[in-house]
């Protein structure tokens, strides 16, 4: 690898991912689907000017772990707490559903097999993309409307975030299984060895961290030694337990997610995040991907995955909304709400890419997906709420809201 | 180049180079000796828990040119304008006899070789590498003795910013000799080249990122902007002009050191530095290193180079101070304040180490000139003070300071 061209290629990246990034922006799509249609336009579908690297891939791969630590960091086990059953329930439902349809979908297209087989676990992984939940266009729009802090509000946004926890489990099942040797058994025994360890650790570190952040707030050391906990914890994992470094990043931030100083963490690893290795990341998801491989059967399986991606969300959710005491329309706006795809799936497919689960062809269903639920969610969002008389904002709910930080980023 | 190890390594380097960053401080020595140490600990001298490989040399590379980019925005262009003339002689002389009192060293020891000769040139990559005042810890005395902002003070402060930027040219020249073909016409012609270059470049993205700094102030796309002029100008300048990548990535920063926004790129760049890539660089510079292969030979002449380092800096800034009409102990203040080396020291080093210039022992008499002069400079320049009976504080003036910035790194 040649010294030179690292500059020069993240030069590059980091210049047309934001100026893309931007773009989707003004044409309200998501940032990062911006990005990775910079990816598109360097990699080898057009220009040809940045070629996916070890280096570039080594980037990318803390990208995603910063990312995920992230997520981590910014669930706010409190509230998870206060809105329980009903959030929980949402969110299985939303998580099953989507699962489930998904990997029928894939099974429709290309063939029933039996359990256990390759193909299955295939087909298992395109529902375990459909699993991921992003709502920080939601909140946006929730925000916009002064709904953010009702009772439907709190509970998308604390379905989401169980969502996340449920999804990250099911990802690690899932993903345990790339050994074609693995046994149930075997996979279940190593993640409940890893969240035990991680438990005790986490304790152990949480208290560490505790006495640091009191004796020396706000300094370089605390986001250092979170940064160091989630790397190391992502390596452990994927080492020692088989099971996908993303959850090691995402249970660090769990576990840090309650120190006074969380927030501090999470801007820290937000500027490293925005500045190099997100946008790194998402480049890399276009470059990987040659538009000119893609044919009318792709097309047409993306066409019907965004479909089934969505209206399963708003099955899932909305029928559990309704067991759960919720009416008529309030129902739609939580399976509405529920079924924006952001950041996630993408890191989910990526790591599918990675150990073989899936073809880089499906990244165009997934970016498709992105794009048509972050477009459709406002839209639907706020003709479900005109119809309501009752507009009162409720603007001054907002500064106490957990999930505000992840919205600067969207 | 395996993706987990990647984690691992990243992990294992930034806590090693945060604990004995910490530790040289408590000790009184500079942060990126404990940095440098916390490399040799890990390294083939002692543990072996990490490898130089080509992607911790990648994110190294990407430190240096992030330092000197933040070296190159914290230059404050309206003060060198002002103090003019006296500053500009002192930073002269502070160059111009380390040069040659480095060279001579070096020939003293492995003997007197024609000019032009290889054997010349690595002379006088010694000679250059005594250039480089890093007056951080000097800033720091002065503001505690009350002392920043009197006139030796800022003739220092001054003094030193100019030592940099003339520095800079020496090295670009020194370096550009690395080709035996190399001619002095073409290197100077180069060199313009390249300056012309970046004065027209300059103009028009000092243009543009006013513009972009007045319409969307205090945004992301600003240090991203920023950064990518910085790698930019750092590929370019090595590939095109063969000139030191990080001469680019410091010029680039003065392009921008007139921003309104410079201090926020500043401190985003910083964050990206300290968190992953600046301690990557330092520890890297202790895993090239092999303790076992040092003898006693190296280490006599580790001990000269130091005592050279020093005694020339005092001696040439002192002599010119004393020219420029400074008095009594103010002279040997100047000379005293001068002399302290630091980062700037390790990145030329660095580079004389990838062009062939330096053998990779000679950072041990490095590392030793600058724990050596980090540790005389405070007790020197509180000794010359304390003899001054005139001590009232100018405790005001530090908010005016534009190096404050740099202290917090050190």
């Amino acid at each position: 690898m040649d010294k030179l061209s690292v500059l020069r290629d993240i030069a590059i990246v980091i210049i047309f991912a934001k100026f893309f990034g931007l773009l989707a922006r003004r044409l309200k799509a998501p940032q990062v689907v911006g990005e990775i249609i910079a990816g598109l336009i360097l990699g080898p579908s057009l220009l040809k000017w940045v070629q996916t690297n070890d280096f570039l891939t080594g980037i990318a791969e803390i990208g995603v772990i910063l990312l995920m630590f992230s997520a981590g960091l910014e669930t706010s086990l409190p509230q998870l707490k206060k809105t329980g059953v009903k959030a929980t329930l949402i969110a299985c439902a939303g998580v099953f559903i989507p699962l489930v349809c998904g990997t029928i979908l894939y099974m429709c297209f290309y063939g029933f097999d039996k359990v256990g087989s390759d193909q299955f676990f295939r087909a298992l992984f395109i529902g375990t993309i459909l699993t991921a939940t992003s709502v920080s266009i939601t909140v946006q729009v929730l925000k916009e409307l002064g709904k953010v802090s009702d009772e439907v509000g709190t509970t998308i946004l604390s379905a989401a975030i169980i969502d996340d926890v449920i999804g990250i489990l099911v990802l690690t099942i899932v993903l345990s299984f790339k050994d074609p040797s693995s046994k149930l058994g075997d996979v279940i025994l190593r993640t409940i060895g890893f969240f035990v360890l991680a438990i005790i650790l986490g304790a152990l570190f949480y208290k560490l961290m505790k006495w640091l952040d009191n004796k020396y707030p706000h300094t370089q050391r605390i986001p250092i030694i979170g940064l160091a906990l989630a790397l190391g914890l992502s390596f452990v994992a994927e080492k020692y337990f088989g099971i996908a470094d993303i959850t090691g990043a995402y249970v660090a931030g769990i576990i840090l997610s309650s120190l006074d100083d969380s927030k501090y963490i999470d801007r820290k690893m937000d500027v490293n995040s925005y500045m190099i290795f997100g946008p790194v990341f998402f480049v890399s998801i276009g470059l990987q991907t040659d538009i000119k491989s893609l044919d009318m059967s792709i097309l047409l399986f993306s066409v019907c995955f965004v479909i089934v991606g969505l209206l399963s969300k708003v099955i899932g959710c909305g029928f559990m909304g309704r067991l759960c005491g919720y009416k008529g329309k309030d129902t739609l706006i939580i399976g509405v709400g529920m079924m924006t795809r952001g950041e996630v799936a993408l890191i989910v497919s990526q790591k599918g890419l990675e150990v073989g689960m899936l073809d880089s062809k499906y990244f165009t269903s997934v970016i498709l997906l992105i794009i048509c639920s972050s477009i459709l969610t406002p839209i639907l969002l706020k003709m479900l709420y005109s119809k309501d008389s009752d507009n009162k904002k409720d603007s001054n709910a907002i500064e106490n809201d957990p999930i505000k930080n992840s919205i600067k980023k969207a």
